[in-house]
């Protein structure tokens, strides 16, 4: 006969699998010696006969529970369905991953018109009632699908008639009535009776259980978190211990660190005369699980539970989440898990668990998850507050700020650079925008994916951005947001918070999460795990700046054009735009030279030893120029040419589909010109560096080449401008030229490309754009409903698609790598600040990723998990 | 000692590598004892060993060359150099292909200031100083590279002095003079003497033509013509006889039919008096080569070269086209080579020869180039007329045709439908012009490349049309044209040739060739060859038929959405598009659902007995709204809702990147009723007409599947419709469901979504863009300039990219296959009707190609030029 019910005694932690992860942990604690009530679990292999069966339980099943109970019988003192003594169990579910949606807890499961008054004899009239008032409508609700406002409204009715508040102070006598009106209201609802047989109960009850797997919600939990539907879930049969029999009994959760802070010493809360389902429904507020140990009732059972708390992080090896109940002042444990914990708790408690010897540095590493490590990097909305919530949009960029809402880049910049706080608040952002972002305390916009313009600028500052927030409708003229019935104006603070996507109204308190040391500390080691270099996307002296401080080794992405929009230079920009010969538009980039080479200067300096990849001129040229009349005339005056001329060539330079048009190196290859002026820029930049004995590593990038020509050529004019730039100066400096891979076609003709490129940086916002044929400015209409309906696993835009786009990369990388064996490859999208993909770039066996300078310490640790997930495998 | 030199009596046509095409040719029709004047071929491999060497002519070669002029000199009884009766040679290249820009052609060499008066005295004293200074001016322009100009402007100088108005006018003393005045012209200008030693002219003219095939504009066209460069050319010495030793002596080029027609019989023109050079001068008139049988000088050289003609036709198989010369009445022959022909002379020719054994039914099919099927399809600018060019566009659409200028669709429609000739002009055009192409002759836009709007639906309507005419500076609001300074309006005519791209001022005369049955005759040699099945791009019942008639065996693209362009379809789309709810859509897409089920009742119909493909909606929704401020108020008030609700919708419809935005299956997943309603359509007319007796295949086609989850969602919708009108009617059809793969990601993926694809259909123009990051509205700024520079090798656009677009196919065909054995695999890009591309497809071993109706000849011819070419390359 097959084995489908393993007592509490028999299983351990490491059944997780046959038992789920709540009976396996019941189990090990049983095992260990601590005060479980006796119990058993129905085996998830039972569930999964059951549910694949005719729709009867596996056939023993029914025998081996009653053996079961007998066992629990013995072990208590009682027997189920007696009516002097009876033994009372509650039935829960437990699949090996916590999973909301299936159908959780019955309690007091036994209890029927004749058991309820063996329980009142030996207890109290009141308790028993309730008690057997209580499991009938859970029975209904999660056996037989009676909602439970039918119940309620037979609660209210009494305590209406009888001017009652609160549920509690329902006399006995009142609660018999109850139990007949709710006996009634399941044979309406349910067109059966309450079982009075506790076996039957007991069978129905598992039965629940099990087909609760396939209920709509579960199975939407697992599609989405990619859990397998064939696991089924286990049922734990447990005798019921009551911490709502009197004023010294009590239940409650505990945590054996704090899970916000990571602060050693159990934390948690309690309440007296409760049971579990009285501290969700939230009518009491529980007390601090300190008052506990000040209070003589419980003192005994506080240092007990203290005790179990040590003795189980010790056992388990890692902070635990627990659940205990106090019945007549002794006590009960009734669960442990890993307890979640915020970013800055993961951090502490890994590193406190090497310095007590607990865990290895390696443990400790894997963990903290990466994206843990992003909630120490910024700001977050204060925990204890309830804000009101105007809309929720897309998590852009991670942190929370508050400001008044601005409409205008110009006035952000105006008001920001006088100190106030505003946030910027567009329907998208364009380059035009930027100086308002860099004055705006945040951005907020009403379209666009996660990487947007909005998302990426504001990402790469490390400022919070929520992004395509559509409920926000924004009017420029009237400078109004209408939103959730609302009116927002230019007077209103909102607050908003990238990490979780939330619109808040006015000045919402957040707190500023100090990791410091311990992360740093943290992140060294995950360092020595890792193979993956990590280096940061930055376009600025400031950024490289930021970038190193958070441990990045070297500049995967310095894009040129943003340089372009500061200050005076959007004129030169404009002047070699519009310039109508080679000869004017040599002369405009004459004046952009010297600025692009100071900012290389600066960015050498502050990445000295490190290697900086620069990228030339990407975007299309119409980025550049103004759109309104104003700016138009302004420009048009400023170059003494008629507007009509300046129109025209706005006009000229408009195009259909921008993502596929004049940009990238067909620029360069269309105005030599502009290339040249770049690598003299970045050479001499490097030339001037090297000669104050800074070590410089320029590698000059050429994007959104699809054909090797293309790179060919724009190699051609680098390589011509390097000699020129090394004999002027006396002084020769070593650089390498490589290009973006952005283009499914630059993947697929990657061997002949390698040819011309030492090094390859996959593009993958770009490449996933081609990939998908997808534009990120215009998903926002169909890709939530993609990501929420299940027909994409996730936002391509954020975690690599490893079927299409990572396919080009190996791709990409197989061909480069037998042409040029030595070829550097990396990454460089916005997925190299996402744990997945960082792990996908692992195994693809590239060298570096390149993120966000704020993303950093989110990349290094995610490169160790990668290595030492492979290490674990190959063992 | 290598033998750098074959004398005509050695070789012959095999040797083409070896003697060059001329070389090969002279020696064959020696070999066949036909007159031609003795002489010699230096070979290709000593132009290859003079090319790699230090700038010596091989050793031996001028040893062999004497020795060979030996010969030459025994054969005619003269000698090289000799003072009495001089032996004269020219010197001609000729390499394995015919090649434009290398040196060419140096007459009378041999000639001095000494050998000159031995001609005098054996000919005629002006003669023999014509021919000596003809021979300085060439060979100084073509071995010294002295600009002609400086003699021309000395022959100008001497015949303004004299009152002479024609070359042959100059009398023998003044020709003296001029003599003297071109060597003293050489040199000033070379640095040198013109050489005096006959063999010093020889070594040199053979040196010139031996570098020449390194010279700019032959390296160019080997790079454009796919030529290799290593293969040399080859020189050609031979004894020179005269066409302009008096009136019984003449030139002339001759066909063995007519080049135009095809028409058997002689066709050619003559030139009494007079040597090549004359003839491409043009000073003087040819003579129709018929009036040589009636001039009784030249009947008998007439005969013999027309028993000539027959011979070397039949030992060539061939028609050829042939030079010669007759000498004091005697023929000689200077060339013959395949003659270059009018696709309907190819084709007359080609039908001809199978009649009358000459070839067989293969090598007719091998004989006639695809792209010259498409010339007999359209009118073509009557060859006899030279008209004013004002500017050349892309030749987007072949035929030429006449008419009005027309600069709107509405007007175009309007007039057009009066029955006037009208050109419809615009900017770039959109589906809402569609009527307006519908009712004008020809189309021209100033922007847009092959692929645009405006050059595909012209395509599919086998209109003419040159798009990307940039020359065209177009004014909506004036209704003129500015171009090559003058000022077109709307009184003007113009005419365009969008075979060749030029656009012209006035009425032009046109021909409409006529193949007919022998065209058909052809075809069906073809149809036997191929294996690749040719199908029609077509989008209503008129398409159908047209495809149909073109030898179409089904449909492989029926694009729905042109369909709701129609007539009062608009209306109730638009209604769909702006409806706020899915019952108000639901609603318009019940008025739409019997006007597309009618379409395709008559598409199935036209196409009883083959399959059609129709492709559900693809473009994005704001392509159907109205954009004029009348046509938005008409609209607001159609529905009765205000302008800003319908200016709101247009706005918030708008997109970035539209070719990467919400349209294909994205639609039918956001609008699940669309592709319902589409379904319902599709299925219920192949009922109705299935119950008529009509056999139908419909296969439905989703449209930018990107993930196989797409297609499994839509094709559910399909699917589900298909059993409710089955079991509505009672009658069932069989039907099946695949998908565009048009997205590098479907490729990639292409396994999982053959699950669901009974046909994949390579939708080359959007996987092109994609895969090369290139919109094809916006290509036109750069992507001419890549094509000219050798950057690409040709339009991906118009010729598929074999190494990335080409990949992918692969990919898919591969991993579809695998999957799914029997999935039918075909192409529906613009490719389908691109020779080189069928022949992609033919070697990818796709199923089917499918095409602009008007294109379908050509792609059965090129899909048997494709096949027939693997049998030769098998055996």
């Amino acid at each position: 006969m097959h084995q489908w019910v393993v007592s509490f005694d028999a299983g351990s932690a490491a059944d997780r699998e046959l038992l789920g992860g709540k009976g396996a942990n019941l189990a090990e604690m049983t095992g260990i010696g601590l005060p479980v009530p006796p119990g058993f679990t129905v085996t998830t292999e039972a569930c999964r006969a059951f549910l694949a069966g005719s729709g009867d339980l596996p056939e023993g099943l029914l025998d081996q529970v009653h053996t079961a109970m007998g066992e629990i019988e013995r072990r208590i003192g009682a027997t189920f369905g007696d009516g002097q003594n009876p033994l009372l169990v509650s039935v829960r579910s437990g699949a090996k991953f916590s999973m909301p949606g299936m159908m959780d807890t019955i309690l007091n499961l036994g209890l029927n018109d004749v058991t309820v008054e063996g329980l009142a004899s030996r207890a109290d009239p009141r308790f028993a009632w309730d008690c057997y008032r209580r499991l009938i409508q859970m029975f209904a609700k999660v056996v037989l699908n009676v909602e439970s406002e039918h119940f309620e409204s037979a609660i209210d009715d009494i305590k209406r008639k009888r001017g009652i508040i609160l549920d509690y102070e329902i006399p006995v006598d009142a609660l018999r009535l109850l139990v007949t009106d709710f006996k009634n209201i399941v044979r309406a609802h349910a067109g059966q009776d309450f079982p009075q047989d506790p076996y039957q109960q007991l069978r129905m009850a598992i039965e629940a259980v099990f087909l609760s797997w396939n209920n709509r919600r579960a199975v939407n939990y697992r599609i989405k978190n990619n859990i397998p539907h064939d696991l089924g879930t286990a049922v734990n049969v447990q005798s019921m211990v009551f911490g709502n029999l009197g004023p010294d009994s009590a239940t409650g959760v505990a945590f054996t660190r704090n899970p916000s802070t990571g602060e050693p010493g159990i934390f948690g809360e309690f309440l007296v005369n409760a049971q579990g389902e009285d501290v969700v429904a939230g009518v009491r507020t529980p007390r601090p699980l300190a008052e506990m140990r000040d209070d003589p009732t419980f003192r005994d059972a506080y240092f007990e539970l203290e005790r179990i708390a040590k003795l189980l992080e010790s056992h388990y090896r890692d902070m635990q989440d627990l659940e205990f109940t106090v019945q007549s002042r002794r006590l009960y444990m009734l669960q442990t898990r890993s307890g979640k914990r915020t970013g800055q708790a993961a951090v502490r408690i890994a590193v406190d668990m090497v310095a007590e010897g607990t865990v290895s540095r390696k443990e400790a590493v894997q963990r903290v998850e990466p994206s843990q490590v992003d909630q120490l990097l910024h700001p977050m909305i204060d925990p204890e507050y309830t804000p009101e919530v105007l809309a929720v949009g897309l998590p852009a960029s991670p942190g929370a700020a508050t400001g008044m809402v601005v409409f205008d880049a110009d006035e952000a910049k105006h008001r920001g650079d006088a100190g106030e706080r505003i946030i910027l608040v567009r329907i998208e952002t364009s380059p035009e925008d930027f100086h308002g972002m860099v004055a705006a305390q945040a951005v907020l916009t009403a379209r666009g994916g996660m990487t947007s313009h909005a998302a990426v600028v504001a990402r790469g500052m490390g400022k919070p951005c929520v992004a395509g927030c559509g409920a926000l409708d924004i009017d420029y003229q009237a400078e109004t947001i209408n939103v959730a019935g609302r009116t927002i104006t230019k007077q209103d603070y909102i607050t908003i918070d990238g990490a979780t996507g939330r619109v808040m109204l006015g000045e919402v308190p957040t707190i500023n999460p100090q990791a410091g040391g311990i992360l740093e500390t943290l992140l060294g080691w995950a360092d020595e795990f890792r193979q993956l270099g990590v280096r940061a996307n930055a376009d600025t002296p400031h950024d490289a700046n930021v970038a190193r401080s958070f441990g990045a080794a070297g500049i995967g992405l310095c894009r040129t054009e943003h340089m372009f929009f500061e200050g005076d230079r959007i004129q030169a920009m404009r002047e070699m735009i519009l310039a109508s010969s080679a000869v004017e538009r040599r002369a405009a980039l004459d004046k952009l030279l010297p600025m692009q080479r100071s900012d290389f200067v600066g960015i050498f300096t502050e990445m000295d030893g490190f290697p900086v990849t620069i990228r030339t001129l990407d975007p299309p040229l119409h980025e550049f120029l103004p759109h309104t009349d104003h700016e138009i005339e302004q420009l048009a005056d400023h170059l003494k040419i008629s507007v009509a001329q300046v129109r025209l060539k706005v006009a000229a330079l408009r195009e259909a589909n921008p993502m596929l048009g004049h940009r990238g190196c067909r620029l360069g290859i269309s105005y030599p010109e502009i290339t040249e002026m770049q690598a003299r820029a970045i050479l001499s930049a490097a030339v001037e560096c090297a000669q104050r004995g800074i070590t410089v590593h320029p590698e000059i990038m050429i994007p959104l080449v699809a054909d090797h020509k293309e790179l060919e050529l724009q190699r051609a004019i680098v390589d011509s401008v390097a000699q020129e730039v090394f004999s002027e100066s006396g002084t020769t400096v070593t650089y390498s030229v490589g290009t973006m891979i952005e283009l499914p076609r630059a993947a697929l003709t990657a061997g002949a490309i390698a040819a011309e490129a030492e090094f390859f940086s996959f593009g993958t916002n770009d490449l996933t754009q081609t990939t998908y044929g997808l534009s990120r400015d215009d998903a926002g209409r169909f890709l939530p409903y993609y990501v929420e309906s299940g027909i994409l696993p996730r936002d391509p835009f954020v975690t690599l698609d490893q079927d299409g786009v990572g396919e080009l990369i190996r791709i990409a990388a197989e061909r480069g790598r037998a042409v040029r064996p030595d070829i550097k490859l990396g990454i460089c999208g916005e997925h190299g600040g996402d744990p997945e993909s960082v792990a996908f770039c692992h195994r693809s066996g590239l060298d570096y990723v390149s993120c966000s300078p704020y993303r950093v310490p989110l990349a290094r640790l995610a490169a160790a998990h990668a290595a030492l997930g492979e290490m674990d495998r190959d063992r």
